[in-house]
């Protein structure tokens, strides 16, 4: 028989509980490393969340429910985040770890080390890969986690214990952890995520201002269902996404630019061995995908 | 209890038995609508296609699977069909149908009235949507149509005994009939498939030459997944339909453009409003396609 293991967290505030936080809530508490789960949130996203179990405590304010934890997880918005660290730091416990869900690292770096002051040392960026179109606390599924990547990305001030004891969190929550330095982070997903979504948003807004998106709507395949999915995802969540990471965007969307217009040029000479050869770099690119 | 029904077609003959081809003949035979189901194909796809059990014979030659049919399904690659047409239009019995699997029909109906003389009045243009990213005829299906839309193209030579004939068998083998005529057909397509393919093509090769397509391949989550599934497609299918529905393409093409540079001005612009708003129209659309 195995021992029984004390959780590793007494407990874990969630600062914000939608998608992602009330996900990670109902994690924790499902895999036993955390004693106590306290959320805060604006709306009525912590009292939701509550009734439907993700957390034990809905706290009013971020002083409550940061107060006496050893771990707290930011997954708010990216846009509250200089906000939140801010209005967490004067109640931090002195030991606290801390790490957050945000989609793009650099600025949520420069955020919390302006305010968190010696804790920042304590803060360990990460970035779990687990959206989905959907939102809100009743989106949230204590398995979201299980078989995603975690991407933990260390600053130069962490210690490594607390890389490690965050990576450990992660882990226990069920992700695979994948570490990369904040930059290089967004600049992948600037490639592999911000950039194809404001493409799709593209795509999808030019069919329907297009000349037959009734006709489009009726006769789309399951390969435009697909291609298009990560378009119904939230506008305003998008948006600030793509200002927040935006340089790194910005240049996805020139080498992309690049490649379509000599695409088009292929099409329109009718260079049919050339349209191939772009096809096919870009098929064997996706078949190693998987 | 109902009346058996004689078979619709005593002989239909396909020519081309891959994916769809191969497909069409093992619904015509599950669906009971066909006697007997003859394929001929290039290299081995008929043995294929008969050792599969998708066909109930395989034949050497276009005409040897022609003569004696009442129904010629033509489900070959789009370059491979004004060969077929010139190639059937002798051997085609007095009475048979025609109808053909292609992604585009303004070329098709060119090539069919080119070569069929007065059958061209019994080639009624068919566009089943069920392809899939995968091909030959391993990855036939009897079930591929069910609940798929097919649309049927009728030209002005066609008569309405011809349209309703071949608009019965698309739905006996399980698929919803939809009517456009062919330009409106091929306008429609490039907006809802063959754009996208060329543009789901062109993210993938941006990402394979790009700064870090091993990273990508790492961390891409299921959003990119779906985004890009069609970019692995062939290549040379791709290459051919683009290049027959070119100028429908090139206009889809540049209204994407146009709709792209201003978003990318409103991200370079830092304007959060005008960004959600184009959001907002493409996300309204993406959730009505449901």
């Amino acid at each position: 028989m195995a021992a029984a293991r004390e959780p590793a967290f007494r407990r874990v505030a969630l600062l914000g509980v939608g998608l992602i936080g009330g996900s990670v809530a109902a994690a924790a508490r499902a895999s036993g490393c955390a004693d106590h789960v306290a959320g805060h949130a604006t709306g009525d996203d912590a009292a939701q969340a509550l009734a439907l179990g993700l957390i034990d405590s809905a706290c009013a304010s971020v002083a409550e429910a940061v107060r006496g934890a050893d771990l707290v997880v930011l997954a708010a918005p990216v846009p509250a985040l200089p906000g939140l660290f801010q209005a967490l730091a004067p109640h931090l416990d002195t030991a606290a770890l801390i790490t957050d869900c945000a989609s793009t690292k650099t600025s949520t770096v420069a955020a919390a080390r302006e305010a968190l002051g010696p804790a920042f040392s304590r803060f360990v960026p990460a970035h779990p890969i687990a959206g989905s179109e959907r939102h809100g606390p009743a989106a949230a599924r204590a398995d979201l986690f299980q078989r995603a990547v975690a991407v933990v990305c260390p600053h130069a001030g962490n210690s490594a214990a607390a890389v490690a004891s965050i990576s450990g969190f992660w882990r226990a929550i069920g992700a695979r952890v994948v570490e990369l330095d904040p930059a290089r982070h967004d600049r992948v997903f600037a490639e592999v995520s911000h950039w194809p979504h404001a493409l799709v948003f593209a795509l999808c807004a030019a069919i329907a201002r297009g000349e037959c998106p009734d006709d489009a709507l009726r006769m789309a395949g399951a390969g435009l269902r697909d291609t298009t999915r990560i378009g119904a995802s939230s506008p305003a969540l998008w948006a600030d996404i793509l200002l927040d990471n935006r340089e790194p965007v910005l240049r996805s969307a020139a080498a992309f630019q690049t490649e379509l217009e000599a695409l088009l040029a292929d099409l329109r000479d009718g260079n049919r061995d050339a349209l191939i050869a772009r096809f096919d770099a870009a098929s064997a690119w996706r078949r190693a995908l998987g």
